[in-house]
């Protein structure tokens, strides 16, 4: 058996793990991020992972470590990271490889994760498939031949950022009409708009709501007590989040999805709408052909993915 | 020197030629489409091809026959397509392989025609790059590592298709908010209801035009005659373009892009307007390594591009 570690860096923690070659994590450590600087970050990193193999039956043949950002993953760099601006361009791959004596592929963290899914989560039957996290924003992981496609130096999979409607509301970016306004966490408080003021006003008067903070959960609750307009709202959502993917098949040919992410646990409020949605957008064949399957797995997603990058870069 | 034959059948012509290693088209012909059934089509390629073999200073290694719809290329199949709707599943490679008695590749026109462009067009000096045409719809091809990139099987690169504006205009195929609403031929019957109604009736007007037959090349003419309204509209099809290709950018992480078909010949008249729509909706990063190149084969292209994948296909 072989085994590698998969490291999940985050804004706030840093996950590792020692993974065997069927997937299994067999050992997990979980630490805060005591700074965001490249070399304290890197610190702990190479702490946890020797600590890792120091735990493996034999020695690792590699570390996968994802980092959120946009990563030039052939070089080891880290081209764009909003959690970490401090990390551009620093010689985050070669520096980690160095101070623990092992090789080291780092990729973005949704990459990792959509290639832990294609590896032994729900995507495991698929050679092409895309990732779809739920959260903040909308991010995404092109599984091609089962490898990460990349694009020509790493910013393939902003997907979150394609336009949905070019009259519409603008992300943090600055960015109009944007899918991830209208199918992520924000997506609320631009759905709410759509409806008519009559419908509008009595929902955010009845239950008392921001209409500039209009959370997930807080939708999913309402709509779990059987309020008409939230169930409403996780309908549109659906539709949106449809209407992007039907782009994606007609763009990429590839129709098998899996979601991941925060909101993805309201799978039943917006799957119907989702596949409304796609539907509406593209061929029948596409359709025929649908997968949408929810992500598999959770927590450890980011470990086994970024484990199965290492695997995937340094076996023979 | 290796010799391959490229046929480009579309719903009116089947180009035909002999083109050598370096792209160069030695010989070519141009019959009409007697009867759109497989078999006449299949009589009349088959025919090109052995005239076109009898030409070639030795055995071409193989023919690259081009066909519009959507195609299975791995197995010769034709899914779908307009033009010929009875062609579906009829085995046209194995057909035409045993008529001819040489090896055979059939692709989606625009597919072949990005090869091209990659080969010895505008795109020659890119391994990754995407083609737009601009004529009735929006045609794409998406070549990754100087391979046609198909999806699953065969649906990838109907780019026009993606959702640009939800709550917009419906396409030929009653999907909302299409891309090649708002930046091919039927665009300007789209944009002209945007703008306020006075300039829109005065235009309209002046021009003794039918909103609903807003040719390009009508608009061109006006433009090229110094219309300010002409000259606005196609401005914002320039925007409408841009934001498209900015999320093709978002998405495949790719920068480099090559514009044909008939629209193109306005070059002058959108590109503006289309680096602005980029500008807007990418990153930085993407922005400065960005490559808008107009297509250079012209009438070769197909036959070159088909060419291409048979010595693509057939080379050892």
């Amino acid at each position: 058996m072989k085994y590698a570690i998969g490291i999940d860096v985050g804004g706030h923690n840093i996950e590792a793990g020692l993974v065997d070659g069927d997937g299994k994590l067999l050992e997990s450590r979980n630490v805060k991020v005591l700074d965001r600087s490249p070399t304290s970050v890197i610190d702990q990193v190479a702490d946890l992972a020797k600590e890792l193999i120091k735990l493996s039956p034999e020695k690792p043949l590699g570390i996968g470590c994802g980092v959120p950002g946009i990563i030039n993953s052939a070089e080891g760099l880290v081209l764009k990271s909003p959690n970490f601006p401090k990390w551009s361009e620093f010689p985050v791959m070669a520096t980690i490889s160095e101070r623990v004596g092992l090789p080291v592929v780092i990729d973005n963290d949704a990459n990792f994760y959509a290639l832990g899914e294609c590896w032994v989560g729900a995507g495991r039957e698929y050679r092409n498939m895309i990732l779809l996290t739920l959260g903040t924003g909308i991010g995404g992981g092109i599984i091609i031949d089962e490898t990460i496609f990349h694009g020509d130096v790493g910013f393939a999979g902003e997907v979150g950022h394609m336009t949905i409607e070019m009259s519409g509301e603008e992300c943090d970016l600055g960015w109009k009409g944007d899918w991830e306004n209208y199918a992520a966490s924000r997506a609320f408080s631009t759905l709410v708009k759509l409806l008519g003021d009559g419908e509008r006003n009595s929902f955010l008067k009845v239950n008392s709501l921001d209409p500039k903070n209009l959370a997930p959960e807080l939708m999913a609750k309402l709509a779990g007590d059987g309020d008409e307009t939230a169930l409403k709202l996780w309908g549109m959502f659906g539709e949106f989040l449809g209407t992007g993917i039907a782009s994606l098949i007609n763009i990429l040919g590839i129709t098998t999805f899996v979601i991941g992410g925060g909101i993805a646990e309201s799978w039943e409020l917006f799957i119907q709408g989702t596949r409304k949605g796609i539907a509406r957008h593209t061929y029948q064949e596409n359709i025929d052909r649908l997968i949408l399957e929810r992500a598999e797995l959770k927590d450890s997603a980011g470990i086994v993915g970024s484990a199965y990058g290492a695997f995937t870069a340094f076996s023979e």
